[in-house]
């Protein structure tokens, strides 16, 4: 995570705990997208000197808290100075139960079905408002930043997807659309996506007609994605809404006609596979 | 690594390949002091966006070489763009040899002798040149700036010290004084350092009355200190002189008095633990 990309100290009502256990979840995520149990991490950071000593404090505090949570220790790393922003890093290691397999993009079918965890697009217009220099006001406004500050990793999730048999997923940090994309090209696949099932929330509906296009092309969600026989998802999603009260949303089909497809209104829509997500150096 | 503070792109003759190399060492370095079969590294780097891709190429192929010089693969990381200077961090992961115990800093007993492998010192003469704006021009200071540029990391020569029975040992990559106080103050213990013993360069040595409190106090340098009977070090000694041509020279001993004391010219001077290796926040 680096200051004046990924977060602004300025954004209002961040505070460096939460920026903490941002990173922690960011680096869960990509272990939960494997069914993996985290173990350790390893903090680097990269601090200006002229950094309170509490906010360093606080910093670690919202790391340790949300690495306890998921049973992960921080065993180490390093701490540097730097003349120029803060760089934050993580480096996690986790392991896969004995007797299970992790989850992974590649061994997707043709004819399974596509599902997502949560509600997407909340962080992203979090994200959408601060970057227009506004302070949220409303109450939804309030709940779009804080999913944008303090997402939470799907770890506890993955585990359930593998004990119910699914054995493909990503993460969505870099968007749904290009996750699925990750997913369905390297096996030759192909995707259809019904725009309304993507699960948007109340807040974003309301009064957008495409809101679901920010739904699948914005990043920021630390949702996961999966493929498998519709039945084996329909299962995973009645234990995930018991055990977590989680949503599994089916929104689409793996097809063997490549590219990805979106039914809007009763009409497929093609999107081209460039510009979907965040890329770093665009 | 941070530009501006570990390095300058501007320094004569650093190539992003040798910046590469050199943060494998680093790490390397760490697992070496440990007595570990380097595994896996991650990689993450924040990049300025301004940056060739030719640089971004050779530095991760200066990173790659020195990581499968060691038998270590790149297994992943992260790639950010930012708008301050470049932050380079590796995340090593390594093995300790099955029936084998990993190299540590306690266990120490009073009456052990204390090694250092190499030679200290040419590193840290080329980062005091370099800070001084000055280009090398003799063939000492090339070596100099070589030194500062490349060094290796000790991850063979370490095995051998635990297959000799080595148990105790450290990198010096902080000062070699403040590694013998990691070593001597968790245990209780002191030492006293034989000025004249600690091996320095002869281009260091030369019209310099004081060269040995340098490599005493500087940091720069990837070799290793560690503590054992006196006849394991000297058995161990010939066996890296042996296999590698590698010097381990035993510099002093281990004491129950507390505090690190040098004999310079048969007299004992003692060593405020204060201000010795480099602090990030001093």
């Amino acid at each position: 995570m680096v200051e004046g990309i990924d977060f602004r100290l300025e954004w209002p009502g961040l505070t460096f705990r939460a920026i903490g256990r941002r990173l922690m979840t960011i680096n869960l995520s990509d272990l939960a997208a494997m069914g993996a149990q985290p173990r350790h991490a390893l903090i680097s950071l990269a601090l200006p000197g002229r950094l309170a000593i509490a906010d360093v404090t606080d910093l670690y505090r919202g790391i340790a808290e949300r690495a306890q949570q998921y049973g992960c220790t921080v065993a180490g790393g390093d701490l540097s100075g730097t003349d120029g922003p803060l760089v934050l890093t993580a480096a996690l290691y986790g392991t896969i139960a004995p007797g299970s397999r992790p989850l992974r993009r590649a061994g997707a079918r043709a004819g399974w079905a596509l599902a997502v965890t949560g509600r997407l697009g909340l962080a992203s217009a979090g994200l959408a408002l601060l970057l227009e220099g506004k302070r949220p006001r409303t109450t939804a406004e309030r709940r779009f930043v804080k999913a944008l500050y303090d997402p939470q990793p799907r770890v506890e999730a993955a585990k359930i997807l593998q004990v119910m048999g699914v054995r493909v997923a990503g993460d969505i940090s870099d968007g749904l659309y290009r996750e699925i994309e990750r997913i369905a090209q390297p096996a030759g696949l192909g995707a259809t996506v019904e725009a309304g099932r993507i699960p948007l929330d109340q807040d974003l509906r309301r009064g957008r007609e495409h809101a679901w296009a920010g739904g699948l092309m914005e990043s920021e969600d630390y949702e996961l994605v999966c493929a498998a026989p519709r039945k084996v998802l329909e299962a995973a999603g009645r234990r995930l809404r018991e055990r977590f009260r989680l949503n599994l949303s089916i929104i689409g089909n793996l097809t063997r006609e490549a590219g990805i497809r979106v039914r809007v209104d009763g009409r497929l829509v093609s999107i081209p596979s460039l510009g979907a997500g965040y890329d770093h150096f665009r």
